[in-house]
C-alpha cells in the first residue's frame, strides 16, 4: 500500500512567476511553438498553458522540431524589448515527445490563414495557434463571469437532463432516439426543468448543451450548442428580466477586463461599453426599420435576418448601444408557456435581445397559473395529458416567474467580432458536420 | 424606445439581511411552506431561495393555503428560541398565487416519508421539502468547490460535443440516432476531446452530462450523469493525477465546510476527513480481499460490486480512509488509449478511486506516442481509419498526458450517505425511466 498526498508542483515554475526569477534558472515546461534561426542563435517560442514565451537558444543547442513537447532548464533574463519584460536563455533540453508528422496545416503564424473548411476539419491542431486558443480562453472567461454573477445574485446551478420523452416543446426541429424501446428526444432547452426549479430555489440557472435538428445552413445556426439559462420567481414584470440580463453583461464586461485582458489584447478586443440598454416594441421595430429603410413590411410576426442587422444600425446611431432588447413579440411566434400581454393577447411578455445585429437571447415571463395554462394549451390543440409532470407544478403552485436563454457561441462571436459562429465554437455541429 | 437599466432589488429584503432590520419592518417573498395554527396565532414558515423562515401570524390575518406564493410586510423580531435568532411578525400579506390543488404527497415535513418511486415520481413537488432541495444546493457547491480549484490550477474549462461520429470509444453501451442521414452517437465521455485540448491547455476540464445506454438497473448505474474530467499535460507519472484529485476533494471538503454549512447541519452530514489517499495495486487488492473474507478470486480482471465494499471495509480498518484508490488494472479491461505499464504489459498506469465502497472515478495516462496508439489499436483489431481526427494530435505531438472522469450524482451520493444515486439526481434518467 502506498500513501497519495495532494499535489504540489515542486519541480516546475509556472509562467506567472518568472519574474521573481530573474537572474536565476528554472524548470519549465512546453510546446516548441516556433523556432527562428538567427546568425548563431535561434529564437524559440514556447507555448504553455496561457502564453507564448520567447526563448534564446546557442547555435550549439540541438533543437528538436517544432510542436515537440519539452522540459527545459533556462535562466530568466531581463529584456525591456520582450513584451513580457524578461526571455529565457535556455541551457538545457530534455525532449519529452515529437510529432510523427509535421502538421498539414500552419498554426505558428499570427494569422491562420486558410479556409474554414480547414479551420475546421483541422480543429485539434489549428487550436494550437495562439490567437485560436485565445477565442476560447475568452469563453471560459464569459461562462465564468456569468456563474459569477449569478450566484452572486442568489442562483442556485442545475443540471437537468438532456433526454426527454415525447411532447417537450415539440416542433419539428427535435433529435429523436430509441431509448430502450421508447421513443425519446434530445432537450431543445432546459426550459420546462428550469421553471420546475424556480418552485423549489427560486433563482435557477445552468450552462449545458442544447440540441436543435434544424435544417438551416447559415452562419448563426448550429445543431448543438452551448445554451446559458437563467430562470427566477416573484418577478413583478418582465421587465426584471430584461434588468437581470442588463446586470449580468455589464459585470461580464467588467470581469474580462480584469481576467482576460491578455486574450483581449491578443485579438484586439475593445469591449462594448453597457450602461443601460434600449428597448424596443417589435410591432414598433418593424415600422422604424420599414420607415427609415423604405423596405415593405412583408412578415408582420417575425424579422428578416436583413431587419436585425438594420435594427441595430438603427438603433446604434440613435443611441450608441450595441445591444438592443425587442419586446412584445407576437403570440403566435412564442412557445405556450408565454405569458400574453393583459391588454392585448396577441403580444406576449417576452424578449429579445440583438447583439450587433444578432439575436442572442430569447426570454420572457411564463404562464405560472395552471388553468391559465391548461387553457391556453387547449386554445393550441395541445394534448393536455402528455405534460403531466410539467403541469405538476403549475398544480401545485408557482410564484410569477420568467427567464431567458443565451447562446454562448453566438455571444462569444459577436463580442470578437468574427461573421461565423462556427469560428467561436470548440467542435461545431451543423447539418453537414459531426467530425472532429 | 425604453432604456432598461441594471436589475436592482429595492423593494424586497433578502434573508441574509434580515439581523440588520430587527425591530423593523420589511417586505419578503416566499412560499408558505407549512402553517402550524396555535392558539390566537399561527406559525407560518416561509420558504424562500435558502431558507426556511418562522414566521408568527395573528388569527385575524387571513392565510392563503400552504404552497401559495406571498409577499408579505412583517416587522423582525429578535427570538432567541429560533435558530435564526429572530422571527417575522406578519403584518400583511400580499397573495401572488395560490395552488390549482394540494400536493399529492406530503412534502412540508421533515422527512419526506414514501418509497424512492414516490419520491421520483412527484419530483418538481418533492424538490421543495427543505431537506431534499438540501441536497441539491449541497450538489450545486461540490461543482463550484471543483471549478474553483481547477481553475487555481490553471485548467482551462471547456465546452465538447455531445453528439458524435460512429466510432468514439466503441461498445455496446451507446444511444444511436440519426443525425440527417448520418449515423451518430450520444458522447459516453468527453475523452478523446479532452484529450485534444491538453495539446492547446495543457489543462482542461469540462462538467457536463454523458450518455450510457446500460441496461444495468442498479442503485448505481444512471443512463445520464453529469461527468467531472479533467486532463493535464506534462505528467510524470499517473500518480500525478491521483495527486490532483487528492488534493481536489480536500478543497472540496474544506469549501463545502465553508460556504455550505447550512445545508450540511440541515442534512445531519459530516464530512470525511482528507489527508492523503491510500492506494493499492488491483491485483494486491483482489488478494487482501480474497484472504481476509476467505473468498475464492473467480474474476482476475474485475471486481464484484461486493468486493468493493469489502476493501472499503478493509481499508478503512486499517487507515480511516473512507476513499482508497486501486491502480494498474489489466489491459484487457481498460480502453485502447490506457498506457500500459513499462514492467508489464498486462496491467496499466491507470485507477480507479472507491469512496465508501463505490467507484466514483476512473482514471489514468493516456498514450501520447502516435505509432504506439496506432499499434495498440491495430493489436485490438480497431480500424485505424475511423480514429483519422482523433490521432491528429498525436500525429502532430501531444505531451504525456492523463486525466480522469468523476460521477457527480455518485460522489454527491456517498457524500451525504444514500444508497442509492437516484436520490442525488436532481432528474434521472434509468432504464425504466425518462419523465419527468
Amino acid at each position: 500500500m502506498k500513501l497519495i498526498n495532494e499535489y504540489k508542483n515542486t519541480q516546475t515554475v509556472e509562467v506567472e512567476q518568472l519574474p521573481k526569477y530573474i537572474g536565476e534558472t528554472v524548470t519549465i515546461h512546453g510546446s516548441i511553438y516556433k523556432i527562428r534561426k538567427m546568425k548563431g542563435f535561434s529564437f524559440v517560442l514556447l507555448r504553455t498553458k496561457r502564453n507564448v514565451l520567447q526563448c534564446i537558444a546557442e547555435e550549439q543547442l540541438e533543437l528538436p522540431v517544432e510542436e515537440s513537447c519539452v522540459r527545459i532548464r533556462a535562466k530568466v533574463v531581463e529584456e525591456e524589448r520582450c513584451r513580457a519584460g524578461y526571455e529565457l536563455h535556455i541551457q538545457q533540453i530534455e525532449v519529452l515527445s515529437v510529432p510523427a508528422e509535421a502538421s498539414p496545416i500552419v498554426i505558428n503564424q499570427k494569422l491562420v490563414d486558410t479556409s474554414i473548411e480547414n479551420i475546421l476539419d483541422y480543429r485539434p491542431v489549428i487550436l494550437r495557434n495562439e490567437k485560436q486558443r485565445a477565442i476560447f480562453k475568452l469563453q471560459e472567461g464569459i461562462c465564468q463571469a456569468f456563474r459569477t454573477f449569478l450566484m452572486k445574485e442568489q442562483f442556485t446551478e442545475i443540471h437537468t437532463p438532456k433526454l426527454v420523452q415525447a411532447g417537450a416543446e415539440g416542433g419539428a426541429n427535435i433529435f429523436q432516439l430509441n431509448y430502450f424501446g421508447q421513443e425519446a428526444y434530445l432537450a431543445q432547452s432546459p426550459q420546462f426543468y428550469k421553471q420546475m426549479m424556480v418552485g423549489v430555489f427560486e433563482r435557477v440557472f445552468e450552462i449545458a448543451p442544447v440540441f436543435r435538428a434544424e435544417k438551416h445552413d447559415t452562419s448563426r445556426h448550429l445543431n448543438e450548442y452551448t445554451s446559458v439559462d437563467f430562470e427566477m420567481g416573484y418577478i413583478r414584470s418582465f421587465e426584471e428580466i430584461m434588468q437581470m440580463e442588463t446586470a449580468m453583461l455589464k459585470f461580464t464586461m467588467e470581469y474580462l477586463q480584469e481576467q482576460y485582458q491578455k486574450e483581449l489584447d491578443l485579438l484586439g478586443i475593445s469591449l462594448p461599453v453597457i450602461e443601460s440598454i434600449p428597448a424596443v416594441r417589435f410591432k414598433e421595430a418593424k415600422e422604424m426599420i420599414s420607415k427609415a429603410y423604405k423596405r415593405p413590411i412583408l412578415d408582420w410576426e417575425d424579422f428578416e435576418p436583413e431587419e436585425e442587422k438594420l435594427l441595430y444600425e438603427l438603433i446604434s446611431k440613435e443611441t450608441g448601444s450595441e445591444f438592443v432588447f425587442v419586446t412584445h413579440y407576437p403570440s403566435v411566434k412564442r412557445p405556450f408557456y408565454a405569458m400574453e400581454c393583459k391588454e392585448n393577447s396577441e403580444e406576449t411578455e417576452s424578449f429579445d435581445l440583438l447583439f450587433r445585429g444578432l439575436e442572442i437571447t430569447t426570454g420572457g415571463q411564463r404562464i405560472h397559473g395552471y388553468y391559465e395554462q391548461i387553457e391556453k394549451m387547449k386554445q393550441r390543440n395541445m394534448n393536455v395529458e402528455l405534460f403531466e409532470s410539467y403541469l405538476m407544478m403549475h398544480k401545485a403552485g408557482m410564484p410569477p416567474h420568467g427567464g431567458l436563454g443565451l447562446g454562448l457561441e453566438r455571444f462569444t462571436c459577436k463580442l470578437l467580432g468574427y461573421e461565423n459562429v462556427r469560428y467561436t465554437t470548440l467542435f461545431p455541429r451543423d447539418i453537414n458536420r459531426l467530425v472532429p
